[in-house]
């Protein structure tokens, strides 16, 4: 009997998925039964862009936590995929910064030339997914939300692609109960007009942290105050833009930090990350980890330990990522196909604990882009996705440091080379810091 | 074998039903295992306040609607338990409309009273109910959300006692992807001191658009402008409250109404009420309905037609509230134990049938009101719940209506006799409009 297969999210890794077995499929290779469930009513996951906030129209949480002025914060040509790339999609040079609309352009390109749409279930959530020992089969439980109807079907693998960016992680503070200005998380942002003449202190010393900051910075607000938990950011901020240690209460709207200092603010984002959650997933099943490069109880860092037959995509942190999630979905595809074979328990055990080892001894960022090309290697050296020149990314990630380092305003008009095509990115029409339109129309203009 | 009964949701209806349970295991009678399972902390539902908005520490959706400022908005003289005696919790007479820590007491010394947190499983999240036809059970798959495990139980009975204003109902309005100021729906809106100064618009001509524009007004709003789709509340409004037809759509930040006109707004809430939504029923269980005095689907508003073994407390939109969760849980109780039969599915359907005749034809709040007093008598005669004087409660409802009528802003001054016990409610010693300090402490003083 033909095998069946859950794919849960149609982002960029569920997207990957797909391509990967399609791929498969054009060379002549018998697939099995597919079926990709998204709740959302299109596909690309965070790059799906959407206005609500908290519930959506469903009654479910609100996926994405992009806004509507998100640029890329990364190069392009660090994500670019191996098999489809940005000279074919676009025909001519873009800039290595895109924003948002237009890197959902280049995804959806890719997943829409395959003809892949036909294998998702939009509209429809995951409910629940339970494992039968004596089948070892799952039973996938799924709501369509338009017609408001439940169904249950039997998987002979689960393949996790729901993301880790989109269950706020959200501390608490003395005294913020009663702040009386306006508060949300990252997640709930939506965009910096309203933060125009305002104070604003953003929680958090990481990439939601300095981006919203900056976003802040350009549409006007009066003052933007950044404080961190472990260590500053320390680039070079423009003025008004400052580094304070930890939060320690808030007294009305007045924040209190713990070297002493004091400030009185009008609206707080709390930039302190995600939590991986998977409420359709039994405990034993779920990935319990915080966000690293490497979280434990993953063989290749997609097969569950716990169930060989379930997977995960993309629960790494994410320096490298639509090529990282190409890697483990074509891994994965021959997994299930049969390509490529598992190692005993005892085996993968010895394989996430060498990893686990080089992972902790890791001391700076540079060394950990350089771990996640090794591990991304490894990756494509068990499958037929075209491998690339990894230490030239590798490479460009260092440049990119360097130029958020000299100049936090200005590094997304910095261009770099494909490392697929050689081509040279283009230099765009307008600054960053002068744009206002963050349209795809506008951007492709010209 | 003892049956094992879930109740879901430890609100005041959860609690009313395991006061329920408990008040027969008072008199003698063999009670079944109770577990009552709730996903916060504490007890108390919506009177649980919660400063976070969206997704809580846990990942779960926020359950509770409140905000700090929230005041009763209906006199208490018409949610006393007849069980349960203001004079007997307080000691002493108090004011007719108290803040919502205030009741949060009330119901919490009840409930304590009787000593049944003890069945009560806090920070524990029902994630999935299958029933099993061979063995008449129910699968109640649950989380314990700080220990982090997923476990399954079989129950024989399952209550639903999750609340209905949770998860906010979200129109889409044309433009409103780039409003550029803040926008949130009332559910995530926890106090409107951040609105001075502000032109704010509020969407929905009910219960929140009434009271979160009158708390704006209270801090100061610049403006405060109702957009109604069906009618205006038609209150005698302060100046610089208006009531204007439905939002067509935004441009930018101006709102352009249905009549042509259009204005420039800071912030903008969305008081379009809540979904009835359950995400751990299969659809065939869920109660799909809109917010109405009488749910179809529920025998005697509370029996699950689709499986008499399931019940629903607090379905209904509600004028009553804490009595006719009592007495609700009191007859639910009695047909768990046998006391109370059902008839056959025709009856109950021709049942079902006359109610929802009776509904169709109301013509308005009054009429409305009247029906729900109906309804509940009707319930408490099937049980031994104390019967109390429901012609009373509907008349002080209408006195109710009448003093908002007459002056929104001081409604909440006015005092009613309670219809357990006599006592006339104590002139409180600050007007509401005066008042800023919305704790149990500074309300208690004096
Ligand atoms: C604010 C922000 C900015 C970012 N910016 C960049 C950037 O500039 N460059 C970059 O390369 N990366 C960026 N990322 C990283 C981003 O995580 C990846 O680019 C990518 O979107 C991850 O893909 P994914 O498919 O693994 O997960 P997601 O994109 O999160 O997609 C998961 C999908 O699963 C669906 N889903 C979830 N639960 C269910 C369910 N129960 N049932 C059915 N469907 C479900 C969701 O609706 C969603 O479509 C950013 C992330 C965030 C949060
Ligand atoms: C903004 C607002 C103001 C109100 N003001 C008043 C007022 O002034 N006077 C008045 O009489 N009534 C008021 N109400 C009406 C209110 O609905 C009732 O007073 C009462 O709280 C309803 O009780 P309940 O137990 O049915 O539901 P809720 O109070 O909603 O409680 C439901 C409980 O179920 C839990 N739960 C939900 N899902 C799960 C799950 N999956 N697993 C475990 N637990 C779960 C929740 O955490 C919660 O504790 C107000 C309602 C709102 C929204
Ligand atoms: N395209 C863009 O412009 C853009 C914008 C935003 C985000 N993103 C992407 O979104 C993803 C998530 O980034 P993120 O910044 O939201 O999360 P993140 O990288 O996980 O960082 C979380 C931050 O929160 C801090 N934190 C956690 N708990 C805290 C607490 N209790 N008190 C104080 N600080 C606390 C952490 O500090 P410690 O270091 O002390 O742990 C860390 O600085 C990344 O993939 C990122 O690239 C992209
Ligand atoms: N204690 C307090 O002070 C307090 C404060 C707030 C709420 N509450 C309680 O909370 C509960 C919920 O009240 P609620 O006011 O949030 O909800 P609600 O009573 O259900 O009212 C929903 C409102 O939204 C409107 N609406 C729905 N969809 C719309 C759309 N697409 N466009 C425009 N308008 C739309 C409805 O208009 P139509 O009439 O046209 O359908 C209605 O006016 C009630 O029990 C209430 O008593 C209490």
């Amino acid at each position: 009997m033909q095998k069946r297969i859950a794919i849960i999210g149609a982002g960029p890794s569920g997207m990957a998925q797909l391509r990967a077995f399609e791929s498969a499929r054009e060379q002549g290779r018998e697939i099995p039964e597919v079926v990709c469930f998204e709740k959302q009513d299109d596909w690309g996951g965070q790059w799906n862009f959407n206005w609500r906030t908290g519930i959506d129209a469903h009654g479910e949480p609100v996926h994405s936590s992009m806004y509507r002025n998100l640029w890329s914060n990364g190069p392009k040509e660090a994500l670019e995929f191996a098999e489809y790339t940005f000279d074919e999609h676009f025909g001519r040079p873009i800039s290595s910064y895109p924003p948002r609309a237009v890197l959902w352009d280049y995804i959806n390109g890719r997943a829409e030339k395959s003809d892949v749409k036909k294998h998702v279930r939009f509209s429809t959530a995951v409910r629940w997914v339970q494992y039968n020992a004596e089948t070892e089969t799952f039973t996938v439980t799924v709501e369509d939300l338009v017609a408001r109807t439940t169904e249950s079907s039997e998987f002979d693998h689960v393949i996790v692609g729901s993301g880790h960016f989109s269950f706020p992680n959200v501390p608490e503070f003395a005294g913020i109960e009663t702040f009386p200005g306006t508060l949300r998380h990252a997640h709930d942002f939506r965009g910096a007009e309203s933060l125009a003449d305002k104070d604003v202190l953003l929680i958090g010393a990481s990439y939601s942290a300095e981006d919203i900051g900056v976003q802040a910075y350009k549409m006007g607000a009066r003052s933007v105050t950044l404080s961190y938990r472990s260590r500053p950011m320390g680039f070079d901020w423009p003025e008004d833009m400052t580094e304070v240690p930890l939060l320690e209460r808030f007294d009305g709207s007045v924040a209190h930090f713990i070297d002493g200092t004091s400030k009185h603010f009008d609206a707080v984002i709390l930039c302190t990350g995600y939590l991986h959650h998977y409420p359709y997933l039994p405990s034993d099943l779920s990935l319990d980890s915080p966000n690293n490069v490497y979280p434990d109880t993953l063989y290749r860092g997609v097969v569950s330990e716990a169930n060989n037959k379930l997977f995960y995509l993309g629960a790494q942190d994410q320096w490298f990522t639509f090529n990282m999630f190409d890697a483990q979905a074509w891994y994965v595809r021959d997994v299930i196909l049969g390509d490529a074979t598992l190692p005993d328990a005892a085996a993968q055990r010895a394989d996430i604990d060498r990893w686990l080892a080089r992972f902790h001894a890791l001391e700076s960022a540079a060394e950990e882009v350089q771990f996640q090309a090794d591990y991304i290697r490894d990756l494509i050296e068990q499958s037929d996705y075209p491998m690339f020149d990894l230490d030239e990314v590798v490479r460009i990630f260092l440049e990119w440091k360097k130029d958020k380092q000299e100049n936090i305003l200005t590094y997304r008009d910095a261009v770099y080379p494909s490392v697929m095509t050689g081509t040279m990115g283009a230099v765009h029409h307008t600054p960053w810091l002068q744009e206002l339109d963050d349209s795809a129309d506008r951007y492709l203009a010209h």
